[in-house]
């Protein structure tokens, strides 16, 4: 640890509520009509939940934007798998973290998650990390929007040097990869967790810069797509793919596996859940349909800016 | 092990293959109208693999009733987490297992499963036990439904034993229990794993006491409920209960979470989930209506024999 560089968790709080209301601001000028209903908690010195959902409005069928800040005197066990040596150590953890799910099936889902972690004693910590990424999950795919949507990731990840946004793209391809199924999540975009790199001023840039890019990476893709005309067709296509989704954050999503077992505010846990689902036995698309090109060419690993685009 | 009373899966598999056809019958005759699909995977010495999947009709939404026989040289470890010792001997698992996932909200959803299991050479096998049992998952409580399947459960397994239904729907209120909402995924019914006593002729007696009664106590719950009218309320309350099952099979199932982990046949693993299911974030039913008692008085443990019925 730097002493000259200490991680700063009370500046990435502030960034994080700030950068929670412009998104909800955002997400609620797009839809026109619904609103974000908040459920604070304020725990004072442990910290701040601050879920905020949308539901129901003509453009976002559901949407999840929640702040949580975790501050404590020992940090349990459950909370550090992947670093047992932490257990017991003061820490604090700020997360802004959200789910969009479009009502139109031509407009994609998307997820995106920022924090950072802080354990030890504030001036001399023992360890620190930040993570985050966004992802999309369309129904129908378009190359222009996946294009658009990598380049914004390339562009947020160049300055932290030439090989990050490669290491953040296939992070992300192998997390959001449905096991049973074998087939991505989505198409993609960055991923990163327990990152250091450069230190603690180098890392939190990496992290506003994605943070920031999320937004206006994904409002014209939303904007778009919502206004195509779609049927009884495509909208059941969604809700079965939306099964995926379910799948996925039941079965593998660490965060949410994580916030299960917390036995915490279940409902801001499962308020990334889609608002409705449809599982069909055995069901195939049409070959040569968009919905069977979906899968083929969409829901595989793709290095999608090859082309130097 | 009694070498005078040795398992005989053949005898299981033959019993179980003749339920699996009569229950799908019955369910065709009350639907009237869908018919089940077969997916028959015939593997010769390694077994049998035989889903039957009914969608779509006008009383049934979905039912998977599913035959499995697996035989092999060497049991894989990750087949035998509790019973670590059985790894790399000779096993022999048939199972019969089904869900009903009714379309009206007043039908209850239920699940039953049978099965038994040999480890080691036939003639002198290392360990063996017989499993299963049958729940009712309801959207709207009824006493008289309630009374008159736990009726049936105890009636099965009188014979085996003046304590063992009480033992068996312990089991039961204690593995459907969805950890993180702190509920009952339904009324109940009775559970067991594990099972030798008595030996292997009184466990088979217990096992298909339990198999034969559970079409009968099921049947006539679902022609009455499924005669009652309902509307839009009852459906999206129906739609939203079923979300708990969802998450109930996704996370915590250890039947559907071993399938998963095999990566075989997803869609025969998957073919129990809902069609149609919503999550509705912070939904609260009104106090004093049918939902509100549905998880009040139904969705707790509670002796429904109590009074000697």
């Amino acid at each position: 640890m730097s002493a000259s560089d200490p991680p700063d968790p009370g500046r990435v709080r502030a960034w994080l509520q700030d950068l929670q209301g412009r998104i909800c601001a955002g997400l609620e000028a797009v839809d026109g009509q619904a609103r974000f209903v908040p459920d604070r908690e304020d725990r004072g010195e442990a910290g701040l939940s601050d879920p905020r959902v949308l539901e129901d409005g003509p453009v976002i069928e559901r949407a999840a934007v929640n702040f949580t800040h975790s501050r404590g005197a020992g940090l349990p066990e459950a909370a550090t798998q992947r670093h047992p040596q932490l257990a017991g150590l003061p820490f604090e953890a700020v997360s802004l973290s959200l789910i969009v799910h479009p009502r139109n099936p031509y407009a994609p889902t998307t997820h995106a998650n920022f924090r950072c972690f802080v354990a030890g004693a504030p001036g001399e910590p023992a360890a620190w990390w930040v993570g985050g990424g966004f992802d999309l999950t369309p129904y129908y795919g378009f190359d222009e929007d996946t294009v658009a949507w990598h380049r914004a990731a390339r562009a947020a990840c160049t300055p932290s040097g030439p090989g990050v946004h490669a290491d953040l793209k296939a992070r992300c391809d192998a997390y959001f990869h449905l096991d049973h199924r074998n087939e991505q999540r989505g198409v993609g975009g960055i991923f990163f967790d327990d990152w250091t790199e450069g230190g603690w001023t180098a890392s939190l840039g990496l992290l506003q810069r994605v943070g920031e890019a999320f937004w206006p990476a994904y409002r014209p893709i939303l904007v778009a797509r919502s206004a195509m005309p779609y049927g009884e067709s495509q909208r059941r296509w969604q809700l079965i793919r939306r099964g995926r989704y379910v799948e996925f954050n039941l079965i593998q999503d660490r965060g949410t596996r994580y916030g299960l077992q917390s036995g915490r505010r279940i409902e801001a846990v499962l308020g990334s859940m889609p608002p409705a689902v449809a599982w069909a036995y055995q069901h195939q698309p049409t070959p040569g349909s968009p919905e069977a090109e979906l899968l083929s060419r969409y829901l595989v690993p793709r290095d999608w800016l090859a082309d130097g685009v």
